[in-house]
């Protein structure tokens, strides 16, 4: 372990050693300090999250805070397989081809200018979010490399006149995948923690179609105006784009007819959408079609069980996304959230409710500036935020909304923020000062289409 | 999907139309059909363990038999992680090197002669056996590439002379994995399932150290015995076995001293097996005492949690054993274990128990013969041998101890019983029938040690 890895032990030791302020149960408490030794450590990154959250697990049970059985009672929540399924059809999605097909279809439908291939990429992203519900494997694993081969197609490389093409195309490629992350509670792997939340502490149901119905119009006018803000941030210098049409035409040439896995997955991510959006009618939750989706792809074989359990990206989240919940529950059903939000409401009276929702906001979203990934940061703040917000009185629905939008759209402001922006900043287009700069006022436009038009919208729906 | 695979799917309908006996609630009767449908198509193997499971859940959940939240329940049993845990310390054991290490240091020690070879392959069994807890892993991983390797050393291979050597090794490796396997709780995956349908039906806590005070005399004799035992059914014609010590001695000398990660694993293990065998003292669970192993083999970046993900035996067996809890526990719950066990209690008085117990046993090892795998004669016989057991008068503990011991000695029958046998025979060494013919006469002599000497030690320990 490296020695920063000692840290958060050390600063979890003194609190436990504190004791628990008044009122609050000592098992309580002791699980919150184990949670915050956690939270701490997947912000220091000395070890994987599997391996904090696992010594988490280990240290809750063998000193007695939880019995194992409720300390692995994350592990058939819901929300944890929800993720690790669309995880493994994020997987059928990259391995059958699928994604790579859809997007050069769409650049060939639309770039026939550099600014048509920005808006490629965000069609791209859009068609992918709600399906492919790792961003990392979204924007790193499908898209960043269709990125930087057509910038260098451009004649466009990190060390030959980046700023022609692909300076520009990277950029819009790594904010489009925060933007579509954002906008579908299957377009990021974290995202099922807010629902969590929400559900914990405001008793809501945010779940798939609502996350949607709130984030499609501000999420739609954040892509629209994507490729056109960066034409002016960073504007590229090429003129004609003949090379990747042609290039373009080849791969798809390349690639041949549709294949049978190609088109049983589109089918299926298809047939899973539609029963999305029409729960109403069916009553079968998220995580359900989901895994209604997953033995289609594998009872049709697809992708075989052997290649879908390989990947392994799946079983990393299975672990720190169960572990993580365990704790979370635990706090709530020790009492802590009750104690903490007790203190919290009787120090607001008196505080104007959508003031302090855009407060609580905007701190969320700039100590983004704090964390090394989405997912730490998710996992510290929305829980604090929600009871905070739970003080005054709010819709909850708006209060989940802008934090769970909020939650990706802040991915913007530095260049580690998530996979994808590691691997668009790391091909090498940008330098890092630009990326900074660039990022923030990509931060102003979202708050400005986020708060602005979508307050409009969340109004007509009745969230405001 | 193989023709075959309909056939299950075929019957379950069938059974759904003809609808519920009398007595019987309707959901459970529902999900019966579901748990014979998921076991038929584990048995026939048209499609991976895995798939068969994730599409019974999903019916389960679509037709409302099930809430989702109770279908996933069998993913935080404790049981399952047991086994999910333990294939991560196997992975670890083989990538260390310790499991070959250990194996050469045991041949090295025992094998001045052929027969010596025979025990030194039990040793390494036995030393092994209770801490890498796939039976694959521990034969077809570690020990059967070693035996094939020593067969050639000694001149004999599938085409040379497979009898001057060669095919005695490999008829004491495969039936000593079978023995070390049914000794102790974490010597093959799917033992945990025995403990937990004890659990469910006896309620007795069939635990780590129970399964193996049970299973340890009738298993060091069972060992002791076998090398012997097979002199005399496929007698080796080889005298001197001079290469190998030479080979040996080059082997270890390669290996070179004691790295970090092999002490590590092997304090690690050592740890493990005390607090396994010291419970009384500390009260933490087997699978408490396994994730702390875990844990401390992470932090000590033994190996690193990059490595231990890949190992997709352990995500796969999550899959289908979690699964295959839920159903089962799903039969308790909605009532059907009480209501197929009112029926049999009435159907049994009079019958003498212990004859009971010895017909009851010897069904369980023979209907062997009908299985094409360990864990699925298991997942479907267990729990109804169990209930038929409860009709009568019999210490619970021998009952369980009797079936969780023959679980595994039963895979003496057939080539194909469970994937080291599978292994070694696959190596090629003996003919299937008399692959078959030894196998049988193995089975007798089981049965002599395991209900001979066997009843002696359980009745000094208080089963019987």
């Amino acid at each position: 372990m490296k020695f920063k890895g000692f840290f958060p032990v050390l600063a979890g030791l003194l609190l436990w050693l504190l004791g628990p302020p008044e009122g609050l149960d000592t098992h309580a408490y002791h699980l919150f300090v184990v949670f915050l030794t956690v939270i701490a450590s997947l912000m220091v990154r000395a070890v994987p999250m599997a391996t904090s959250v696992l010594a988490g697990l280990a240290f809750v049970v063998m000193a007695g805070i939880l019995p194992l059985k409720s300390a692995l009672m994350g592990y058939s929540d819901t929300t944890t397989w929800l993720v690790v399924i669309a995880f493994l059809i994020a997987g059928a999605v990259i391995e059958t081809g699928l994604g790579r097909r859809i997007s050069l279809l769409c650049i060939s439908a639309l770039g026939h200018t550099i600014t048509g291939l920005g808006y490629a990429l965000c069609l791209s992203e859009l068609i992918l979010g709600p399906v492919v519900p790792s961003n990392t494997a979204r924007g790193g694993g499908i898209l960043a490399p269709i990125v930087d081969s057509m910038s260098r197609t451009l004649g466009s490389s990190p060390t030959n006149y980046p700023e022609k093409a692909g300076r520009y195309l990277h950029l819009v490629g790594a904010h489009a995948n925060l933007i579509t992350a954002a906008m579908f509670l299957t377009g990021m792997a974290a995202n099922p923690l807010v629902s969590k939340a929400a559900l914990d502490i405001f008793q809501i149901q945010f779940d798939w179609l609502t996350w949607a119905k709130g984030g499609i119009v501000p999420g739609l006018i954040g892509l629209a105006g994507l490729p056109l803000l960066m034409r002016y941030l960073s504007p590229p210098t090429i003129d004609s784009i003949q090379p990747i049409r042609e290039k373009i035409k080849e791969d798809i040439q390349w690639l041949g007819p549709w294949t049978r896995p190609e088109i049983i997955t589109a089918a299926t991510l298809g047939v899973m959408l539609v029963l999305w959006s029409t729960k109403p009618l069916h009553g079968w939750g998220t995580t359900t079609v989901a895994l209604l989706g997953l033995v289609i792809i594998l009872l049709s074989k697809t992708i075989t069980w052997d290649q879908l359990v390989k990947n392994h990206k799946a079983w990393d989240a299975l672990i720190w996304l169960g572990g993580l919940l365990t704790l979370a529950n635990g706090l709530k059903d020790l009492g802590f959230i009750a104690w903490f939000g007790n203190h919290i409401e009787n120090g607001l009276t008196g505080v104007a409710p959508l003031a302090l929702l855009i407060t609580l906001a905007l701190i969320y979203f700039y100590s983004m500036y704090l964390f090394s990934m989405l997912t730490a940061h998710i996992a510290a703040l929305t829980g604090t935020i929600f009871l905070v917000a739970s003080g005054v009185e709010l819709n909850p629905f708006l209060v989940v909304g802008v934090i769970a939008y909020f939650s990706n759209l802040c991915g913007c402001l530095t260049n580690y923020s998530t996979g994808p922006v590691i691997i668009y900043f790391g091909n090498g287009y940008v330098q890092p000062l630009a990326w900074f700069r660039i990022g923030f006022i990509v931060s102003i436009y979202h708050l400005v289409v986020w708060l602005g038009f979508g307050s409009i919208w969340w109004k007509l729906i009745g969230w405001l």
